[in-house]
């Protein structure tokens, strides 16, 4: 992540100058606005703005005319109830907006979530910097045998050495020659450049866009359920992280009733409930006997903390 | 619009506690948040938060790292160039929270914009207030006979009277007995009281109901836009105009990108189009000869000032 | 239900011209298309269109080039796999049309599910018949005096029979109300009648109304999933099996994955599973050492089959 | 566009068997169903379902038992008045699906529409094939000198086929790279091969991809409105031209109101009504006294066919 020194000045301009405001204030996440949260190699998570926090959720789900809120562990009390039965829509009375630098092909995962606000760098517009995302060594991983959509261990040797220098160069070529079809650089008096919105096309999936994204609560905890969980693709769940640590820092009580209740929690079907009854009872059950596919056991095995053998 | 001294006293409260933020802050509308503005006779609008301000509109749209603000003229002009050409998202970028009281035939028509969040008053859950929306005399409006869905002139004489009587002892006579079959009003230790969920069911649809009503400034104008239209029904455009003066001091600049671009201006189809033409070109057109339906040469002559027939 | 024989000629004659498609078709739900089926005491549920079948699912969830589908039981098996693994798309790719027509109050909480789309009788335009719903004796419930919002055993006696009085009487004098000043019945040349638009606001929350109600299947699970759950209100969960019939004869491998992964599934939190692990190490284990609240342990206690005391 | 033999095979054994069904059908779009529009060099459009017809609008307005509809003239009235007036949701009534194959720079403009349902074809999960877009020469367009995110006229010569060369050899090597990342071609059995959600990153943004796509009539036509417009990018427009003539086949009464209010029509900003207003009364207004920016007076003369300058 490297912001040029206008773009760290303009930050601080903005952290220089509190106004009194009326509204609820979260001090943790004031603390972090404006100022870049680094994500891959060159990408951010920037806090913009926010309305709302714990409390806000309270007044809700009150409908109250005051601030609603009662004693801390009340409180904490009815989030955990409003969570633990969906009862989503005081969730949405929070928002926050976030400025976010990411590698395209990203960009493409995370906008299949309809229910935020977008406004991306417009590259009709503009020209894109020359900023391409290249998987640190650890995340250069190999195609898992196990998991059509997932990955293995981490190329090694001679193999990862050309894969990273094919994904550098191709990078860097494609965007040299989009430069040079706009005709920027170098600029050719003689040449007209072409538009745009065709040279972009030129561009790699792994170059950064950015863009404004704002969102309420609910749905960005149904964001971080998915993008967080395991089975995301690393890159993206590099960002679920890094909004996650926003979050718990603006509605820590929110987060905590998140985390037990759908992160750390587990959805059993009707047939892994009907094994569990049946070991509660004292049966010893294995996957054959069980019902249940082998991903499926492997699935309530590691819910339950035992071993899927 | 009646608020008890205890929720008074709350408000009050909530609006001696000012907190620094880094936020943006706009001051004509921390001057109104939490205060109820009253509409109808037991209804009003309260602002209770909000999130961005004209300047954030223009630092969505160009991505900016700080403000992303210019000249003031540079910023309103962009401002109104989103607006001409409905770039829409940048105005997503702004929310605001209201706290409503409202008849619930209101709120039927009101929850059909989907696109806000809204936590309702819960009446499976309390008991709802003895309070119901009675006319002014100037609104008890006869049926229009033009217009299948509108309304003529003010009822009159012994006709009122006797509409205002009806419409009030209905509404009281409901409310007695909800109270009576909820076994509250008066209490008899004998009974059981019917469940609150189903008693609701007695109550006319003049009631009070309220709720916290969350939605970005881009769906806000689009409500205002349809609600606030005369073609509305008076009862909600009396919500829609208290609305628009909460707006128009959050939002100036774009306040008047909207009046200028949708409120004040006109869609004129393809056979408007031809009419306007033909007039420009010197030739005398009257409905008849203009292709266009007895409304619609209505709505065109309205649109350009002239008398309809 | 009651259709006048004109209506029940209309749903006869749309019945009596099957025309050829290309398009997927499901014998078992063409029989259902546009019959009434009841609910409550006066409404009713019509299936009045249709998009997609399972197949439609496996073949989106494929993006392939023809039906896409293999053999059943592979079919069957990624359906299951993406209703376990939450990827909702692919049965948003399903949509069906009802006609139905619903007490206000009950569709004042269905309203509340914003991703569907409805076209509602206009009483603003239109006269609302005079239909309304009085719970059947085994339905007028008591409130609860556990769950504030719940209800318990049926009134009983003198208190039952005055209830369904005042509920029968208040419903049909409003009515009566209504029609006289809408100039109805009886009409008087004499009198100018109150615009439709505002004598609607004299009937009781359990007049029908009814409307069109369009949505895609995975939001119609969610529906299904939340207002056919045993806290929500029994009038709602009666449109809610309605429904679910439709469904069943619609798509049967999708709806046999929502009973399994949702319906008779069960969430146990993070608190939940350490319990349970401790049950299977062989601990006997209380809700007092439990660390689950009264009612989330009665909660896990439903879900393992074991009483909860 | 070019599909394999098995993939037109699928296609005609999809269209071989019709079925009865008693739901509204449309001839021309049955005609049109699972057979490829083409568009660009290498997409297509495929219709793969619809839902509803111009009658459906029609039924749904009037919340009817049967067909609804009356006299062609009077459905097709109600229709125009229905979009005249912005009346949206009877047109949500209706819905189609289309399976699209069009170069994922098109794709990232077009998932903008948040109001449609998409399955797109998974690179985490399947390979991506070798095809992507090249602009026809007269497509291949410079950047326009008067508008920062406009093209202009074609670039010509030496530097068009130099552009040409670039973006085909920077398409073509990056994906041959991806093919050998992938250890796909050629496969040597010595490496492991990167995870395929790696691999992606190296293709350029005009690689063609392919989505399922389900939206309903209203949003099709706010899609159509947009992404038609002469100001929206060729490459979606290419396509805007194709759905649209699916929407005409499909609810040709629907399609002209559409026309008419929408597409031919035009929206005159309270200015530009004042200066059309002059202008009748007979005064020679030009740019310097309209009032009016140099763009918008443009915009103004075309709406009125007449010269800007």
């Amino acid at each position: 992540m490297s912001l040029s020194a206008d773009q760290q000045a303009e930050i601080e301009a903005q952290r220089a100058t509190p106004a009194p405001t009326l509204r609820p204030t979260v001090a943790a996440l004031e603390a972090m606005l404006f100022r870049p949260l680094p994500a891959l190699d060159h990408g951010f998570v920037r806090v913009i703005d926010y309305m709302g926090d714990d409390a806000a959720i309270v007044q809700a789900a009150r409908v109250s005319y005051g601030r609603g809120t009662r004693r801390v562990s009340e409180d904490a009390g009815l989030i955990r109830y409003l969570m633990r039965h969906r009862h989503t829509t005081p969730f949405e009375m929070c928002a926050i907006k976030y400025h976010v630098k990411l590698p395209i092909f990203v960009a493409r995962q995370w906008i299949r979530h309809r229910t935020a606000s977008v406004n991306e760098y417009s590259a009709r517009y503009s020209i894109l910097d020359r900023e391409f995302y290249l998987p640190a060594p650890e995340h250069l991983a190999a195609q898992s045998s196990a998991n059509r959509q997932g990955r293995g261990e981490a190329l090694a040797g001679a193999e990862a050495a050309e894969v990273l220098d094919l994904l550098r160069e191709d990078a860097s070529r494609c965007h040299d020659h989009y430069a040079r079809m706009l005709n920027e650089a170098p600029r050719d008096p003689a040449r007209q450049g072409l538009a745009r919105e065709l040279a972009r096309m030129n561009l790699t999936l792994n170059t950064y866009t950015q863009w404004y994204w704002k969102i309420d609560l609910h749905n960005l905890f149904h964001f971080l359920a998915l993008r967080g969980d395991p089975h995301a693709q690393y890159e993206i769940r590099a960002y679920a992280e890094v909004l996650s640590r926003s979050v718990q820092a603006w509605v820590p009580q929110a987060w905590q009733a998140f985390r037990d209740y759908r992160l750390d929690a587990a959805v059993l079907s009707a047939q892994m409930l009907a094994v569990v009854r049946r070991m509660l009872a004292g049966e010893v059950v294995g996957q054959a006997d069980s019902g249940l596919g082998r991903r499926e056991w492997a699935e309530l095995a590691a819910a339950l903390g035992r071993p899927a053998a």
